[in-house]
């Protein structure tokens, strides 16, 4: 009885199998490929090969294919295009001759041209597939619009799409997008707002089509199948930088009406060296085949990266520029064009993966070569102990170490994958990845070809093929999501309205460039390395510089005055302060100093921050001279700008730091909760005879200081040391110390900045001692030293 | 009338300038120079030429002096000895031959050898010396003693000197000490108290000849005279690394007696190289020729040091050391010596000029080549735009950039000071430093001798006739006075003492080291590059390491308990923590960590500050367990732990941060201050449900957790969240929250670590719910999951 029923079993087993394979062999269904823009330029360059390359890899596997090549030309003459374009069509090298021309022979037997231009005639597109399918006893399976059209054109195709052309129920729908995908973060917005009232967002494949070269696509594989050498050494304490570049040989001639528009920011830098960034620093997911994965871990790389700033960059145009834009745009002589054709920006992330770390991305036209790269520079921890002419390229540590995705051309002339042989033998995957012979005389980075393992692909391959098969295989981390899109131009957009204005620095093109492009950084400041020539761009007058004055000392208010350009300003005020701890620490082993809060401030904490190296923080103590009745990490509180601007970047141990207590028993400044008693108690506990050695005040532009207004007497006068006060301007709850304790300081200092302080600046000068009215004036240190420091506009007007 | 009173009046202002210049000549006085151990080869081969060098250098400017070398050698044989010496002194190029000679000539007229023994040798001597004085008709200015001999003749000679041969009154006394000064701290704690007992500190001048070196003696005066260039430059944000470098190609044969008892790091490193080290690290003091500036500058150098611990360090010994000391000190074949002749040493200092910045200290014998130097290096912080067979030496700031002061030898040859081209031209004084000629061919630091601007002296000088030469102008910044030498044993003497019992890797010797030697380093730990190929001194036995093994999970007291090698057990439960972390993070928005203090915890915050990069501490509230009623920031803290171990490493927000508060109104736990109530309405306030996402626990050796202790029932049971309680051991008093509380948490983790714990693990396997007696078993989340996380030896015992 047994044995039958085994084999009874066994039986309907294969069966199951075979029909399994039969099945995935017939039931995956038809897919339509509509390419829009089908007579352009990139469809003629490269969508009709990447077409083509996807029937050729996917015939055979269960689907069957449509190609309707559209556009709004006749349809003879768009028949006639077609014609000459599918003729042209090639094979990988490894595909004979004949059957070469069969092959294509069959992909012309799918494909035809259909001149698209109304609603009427997407239904009537859409009648065509569904008959075809019918007559065919076909399932649907999906849809593919590729738009390699203007951006203009795309709302109208969006809506016929929509409203005359989806598929049937069960079928999907993929719609393809070029870039430009918008202008600025607004401009991208409204675009995307529009696309989203025709799309799903699972529906569009917007592309970047440096996400299909194959060396950018082989960046996450390449960390995924190398997990376990990179692991230790993706971050911040092994990479001492990474750069991503796109050098280009060729200048804007013949496209500067588009160009003019963009500028290489736009252009280049914020889309493909972008993704690439990213890439590089995103957060590997534990399966990076799973694209929601990837995506998620892609936007919170652009959640990571910190602010750019006007000094984040440096913008140069070649000398030719503006001339052709003079001749192709019909512009007067007097027309100077402010657009880059050159940019170098420093990016860093906020994340403790690669806080610290450059990320220095530089795209040009017209410069000496043509080569895009990303290169990872590990830092160099080793000390070799032999000199250096007994260094062996794979064993010593001491040489460089670096991991490159050679994105293509250059000295190499090929994609490749580049790692030091003193790093690690990398893993790729070899059927799709061979070693690269060396090349005697060849030097890449600073390293002959053969210190590196170098890998190039076996079958070079289009961007465009490609990203055509992963649109095909519905791979969506291969394409920039919207929300991916809006985060990259949310990072780029207060870069370049601030650039908006900036007159690039010229250069003559190609080697003639010399260093003239070279940059450097400090922090997080960029500058060209050489001072510039002569300046030919009209640029903005300038005004007169900090160096080109001196600090002024005289008298205001019968006590001295310290007055020079903000920059200067600062600086003296730092070092003073510096002194002044210096000073205290040696006499008394701490230093007490009671900040204000305020905007003024804070180009002074960022001063001591960066530039005070000796300031003896471990022995610092930071009180706060006044506080609104918010909570500590409301962007209000003063003590946030003091935690934002100075307490993250120095090393106060956290028992010195006293902000105010203005958030006891989660109520703010609850009288019952006697904060300011506290305070005062903390005070007197800490700090000798309550005197603290230093007191930073602002002024207001109503004469008020610390937080004593003169609408409110509370601290004027009187025995409490820190007092509950009220403002007139909101968050009106306050606390601040006292008139009175303030006075007790050995040391106040009050910083007045800005034009709006003019008027104030000048009637305090004239008035007495009148701190019901002009709290200001009551300023008085006892026994100990006042000391006003104004920039000249507060200052001079 | 008025005539004739001028003339007299210029008259007299003439004659006073005479005799002015009179006195200058005359009045200096006369210095009696006392060699002892003048017969000695340190004397023979440096001393007498240092002397000579002295007496030329000082002849003529108005001080008389007699040279008296000293010695245990009796008379006749002894001035046979210094007459030869003598014979040979040699002068200056630019001093003709029979010039030579005739102040060699007078030299040795001022010069006699004398025995010295006993404490009346001593008195005669003094006694000679005044008899000269007044026969003379000289003022004594003062007496030099330079002790040229083994340290343990020190005391008697000092006592002798003390008692018996101090200068007349008016005149200084300054005795000059060679090295060894101790083997560690406590006994060069005991040397120095001695002296002390005998001479003042202003009396002393300690050698350390490397001070004497030319290159070493231009570094401060370098770092003055370039201070503008300097500034921005001399600092962690432009320094990558520091090498001080000392590399000797002889061995130790023929002294092996002494080295046997040093080692490298007492030799060269403790001495030499750190008092480089700190005239490049310290301050540079307003005024460099200010002698008590530099010291207390160089002092404050050594105060920021960080403390070494073994992983800073990488120990070798030349194969051939064992058979020498065997040889030369009669050992048996069984002997081998852990005596270090290599060490690799990484030094960080912790302030904010230099934090992160690498100091590696390298000295060796039997190496490839002697060589000795400090190299500053740069960081690259420069993109070239042009590929790199375009830079050019003097223009990119892409090659790269330092700073050398080359002590000696090597390729070079002479002592030196080279700055990079792409840097800045350095000033150097032309008198003494002269631009060295190219050597096309020879590269120094990867670059060729051409892409420095190279100095080196005018006159090569021997350290020893530059010392003499400090030692008689008083210039004591050149001397190492006793803080300083204090401060550097306290520096160097845990590692030593760390060290004592590690076997240092073998090496071959000269070329052959090959890359045997390399060290790299990941934050402040070193470690070899190269595995060791085979250990030839048998070392102290190895414990399996924890790779061996594999991280266990089983159950414990019916919850999961995960088991392992210390190492690995923190690295999971690291892990644990970031994925409990990112999970709450994704779900809540914030993640509430209730940490424990103690020593366990330690590596834990280690790992969590140096390993997980993607840790969410932003979004983290750290809360604690318990607390001792101490101050923050006493040692004892277990906030303070938290402080150092972690919150100064990673990003918490000041206000996510949640010491308990111990420490109100300036009382200790006070009930009456209310704080067990205070951070119970804190955290009732902050955490959903007072639900902690994860507390971690750790278990004492009575079965106390937390700070709840059998002997006292508070928090074991009822309402209050957190109590104040009472442990056995000091302090005594305590905070904690309590039991109902901690079951309250999603997550319960108890960290179990070290044999000690393995009796009390044991124990609470077998007992049932006895919190009382017990605490620990106690802990049940109510509906949340403990984990206990115990190590082998914990675990297994």
């Amino acid at each position: 009885m047994k044995r039958p029923g085994c084999w009874k079993m066994l039986a309907v087993a294969v069966c199951m199998v075979l029909l399994a394979g039969l099945q995935a062999q017939d039931l995956q269904g038809h897919v339509s490929i509509i390419l829009l823009g089908a007579t352009g330029d990139l469809a003629k360059k490269y969508l009709w090969q990447g077409l083509f390359q996807l029937y050729l890899d996917e015939v055979g596997k269960g689907y069957s294919f449509s190609f309707h090549g559209a556009a709004l030309t006749s349809t003879k003459q768009g028949q006639e295009f077609v014609a000459k374009v599918l003729q042209s069509l090639s094979c990988p090298e490894d595909v004979a001759p004949e059957r070469c021309a069969e092959l294509r022979g069959r992909f012309q037997q799918l494909s035809q041209y259909r001149r698209l231009r109304t609603s009427e005639d997407y239904m009537a597109l859409s009648k065509d597939i569904e008959a075809q399918l019918q007559h065919e006893g076909l399932q649907e399976a999906g849809r593919i619009f590729y738009f390699s059209v203007p951006p203009f054109a795309y709302a109208d195709i969006a809506r016929s799409i929509n409203s005359s052309c989806r598929p049937g129920p069960g079928a999907w729908l993929r719609v393809v997008l070029e870039k430009p995908f918008g202008h600025d973060r607004l401009s991208a917005q409204q675009l995307a707002t529009e696309l989203r009232s025709f799309f799903q967002e699972e529906e569009m494949y917007r592309v970047d089509h440096y996400l299909g070269k194959q060396a950018v696509a082989q960046i996450l594989p390449f960390r995924d199948q190398n997990r376990k050498a990179l692991d230790g050494l993706w971050n911040r304490h092994h990479v001492e930088r990474v750069e991503i570049i796109m050098k280009e040989t060729v200048d804007a001639e013949g496209r500067t009406g588009f160009y003019e528009e963009y500028g290489v920011i736009r252009d280049v830098l914020q889309n493909h060296l972008t993704e690439v960034l990213t890439l590089v620093a995103m957060e590997l997911p534990y399966n990076v085949s799973s694209s929601e994965a990837v995506l998620r871990h892609k936007l919170q790389a652009f959640q990571a990266l910190r602010g750019l700033h006007k000094g984040s960059a440096v913008l140069g145009q070649y000398q030719a520029y503006s001339g052709q834009v003079r001749r192709e745009q019909q512009k007067p002589d007097s027309f100077h064009s402010l657009t880059p054709t050159f940019a170098g920006i420093l990016v860093h992330m906020d994340n403790l993966r690669w806080e610290g770390v450059p990320f220095i991305l530089m795209s040009g036209k017209a410069l000496d070569e043509r080569v895009g790269y990303v290169r990872i520079l590990f830092r160099n921890q080793a000390y070799c102990a032999q000199t250096e002419t007994r260094w062996v390229a794979d064993q010593s540590q001491c040489l460089p170490r670096q991991i490159v995705f050679y994105i293509g051309h250059g000295e190499l002339g090929s994609p490749a994958v580049l790692v030091s042989r003193n790093l690690f033998r990398p893993f790729l995957p070899s059927g799709s990845w061979k070693e690269v012979e060396d090349r005697p005389g060849l030097r890449l980075f600073g390293r002959p070809l053969s210190d590196f393992y170098a890998y190039s692909p076996v079958r070079e391959q289009d961007a465009y093929s490609v990203l055509i098969s992963h649109i095909f295989h519905g791979r969506k981390d291969s394409f920039i999501t919207t929300e991916n899109l809006l985060a990259s131009w949310a990072f780029w957009t207060p870069l370049l309205d601030s650039l908006a204005h900036e007159a690039p620095r010229l250069y003559p093109g190609g080697a003639e460039n010399g260093h003239l492009l070279d940059f450097e950084f400090t922090g997080t400041q960029l500058r060209f390395s050489r001072q510039q020539p002569e300046q030919l761009v009209p640029g903005p007058g300038s005004a007169p510089s900090p160096s080109d004055f001196q600090v002024l000392q005289s008298k205001y208010r019968d006590s001295l005055l310290i007055s020079a350009w903000p920059e200067e300003l600062i600086a003296k005020l730092a070092d003073d302060i510096e002194a002044t701890a210096m000073r205290a620490v040696r006499r008394f082993g701490e230093f007490h100093l009671a900040l204000s809060g305020g905007s003024s401030p804070v180009p002074l904490f960022q001063q001591l921050a960066t530039q005070h190296y000796g300031f003896p923080w471990a022995h610092t103590h930071l009180w706060l001279v006044d506080e609104r009745c918010v909570p500590l990490r409301d962007p209000e509180s003063n003590f946030q700008g003091l935690q934002v601007h100075l307490l993250q970047h120095v090393r106060v141990p956290y028992y010195n730091v006293h902000p105010m207590p203005v958030h006891l028993h989660q109520r703010l400044c609850a009288e019952e909760d006697q904060g300011a008693q506290m305070y005062a108690s903390e005070i007197s506990a800490l700090v000798t005879n309550s005197s603290f050695d230093l007191v930073l005040l602002g002024m207001g532009t109503d004469g008020h200081t610390a937080s004593l207004f003169p609408q409110s007497p509370a601290g004027l006068e009187g025995p409490q040391p820190v007092v509950l006060t009220r403002s007139p301007s909101k968050p009106h709850q306050r606390m601040s110390l006292s008139l009175p304790l303030i006075n007790r300081a050995r040391k106040v200092a009050i910083l007045v900045m800005g034009r709006m302080k003019r008027e104030i600046t000048l009637l305090v000068s004239r008035v007495g001692h009148q701190p019901k009215k002009w709290p200001i004036s009551g300023v008085l240190p006892s026994s100990g030293q006042l000391v006003w420091y104004m920039d000249y506009e507060a200052f001079l007007g």
